[in-house]
């Protein structure tokens, strides 16, 4: 089964895809879609949804697991990057493919035990499992590379009867 | 000219549209597109894209107006309704129509004189400017043609030079 794991966000969205199967996993890709700040807010909309859709279509993947939204602070920047998120979901919901949505505290926990985890504790699981040398970069990646590895190991304890 | 009001929301969102011509403006059309909580995030943002879409097709505006989003405290609200407005916005942007946005408070401004007036005041000029008899309903459609008008209004002054 082939997992794309989104971070969605406005100037950068990360993605990850992986194979997984019988318990193993293995990357496949890995990257960033990167809208320019000279450009207007529909401009990096139907940007996205062009990149987005186009790696859809190459990736062809079984499932896909995105991140939620967490704000803390910047309203304003939340604001564009739910917007975009809002354009990520439709263009994976109009392709057919089984969408699957994650909070930040259950892709840590999955992957580390901990919901408090430090980013650097779950790009050091993102790396094990995945048995890469280097943490893939930037952050945006290795978060999806996350969220997709969090939905392989929930879909594996919803099979064994564990959730 | 003709010009599309829109009031951007997940379960509601608003839209009227004006003509504007010398100074002039009467109201075509307006009304809401209502999503089912029933439906899931990715069907409610799907049915908003094919339901704006068939709008924007029918209605052939030539300037569209898009109310800005403004928190308060709802956050998790804010998160459902920034996607939903980006699903908006790509296909407004996707037709190529011209596209402006203002915020609650340009629109209050513009309207009564006074950003912080009452939702009760803006909908009297939006009866007043239109001349309708009722205060269009619901809420969410009043809203779209007071950006409608705001927007033509706006306009007016450039044009004139006042801004």
């Amino acid at each position: 089964m082939r997992i794309l794991g989104i971070d969605p966000g406005y100037a950068i969205v990360g993605y990850g895809l992986i194979e997984y199967e019988k318990g193993k996993m293995r990357p496949l890709d890995y990257g960033t879609v990167e809208t320019s700040a000279k450009l207007s807010t529909t401009e990096r909309l139907v940007l996205i949804e062009e990149q987005m859709g186009k790696l859809l279509k190459d990736f062809a993947p079984n499932e896909i697991a995105v991140e939620e939204l967490f704000f803390n602070t910047n309203i304003t920047t939340g604001i564009k990057v739910a917007q975009a998120r809002g354009v990520i979901l439709l263009t994976c919901a109009k392709l057919g493919v089984k969408l699957f949505e994650y909070t930040p505290l259950q892709i840590k926990s999955t992957l580390t035990g901990n919901g408090t985890a430090a980013k650097t504790q779950v790009q050091f699981m993102v790396r094990q499992l995945l048995r890469l040398k280097d943490t893939p970069k930037p952050d945006d990646a290795a978060d999806a590379l996350a969220a997709a590895i969090c939905h392989a190991l929930s879909a594996q304890g919803i099979k064994r009867g564990l959730k």
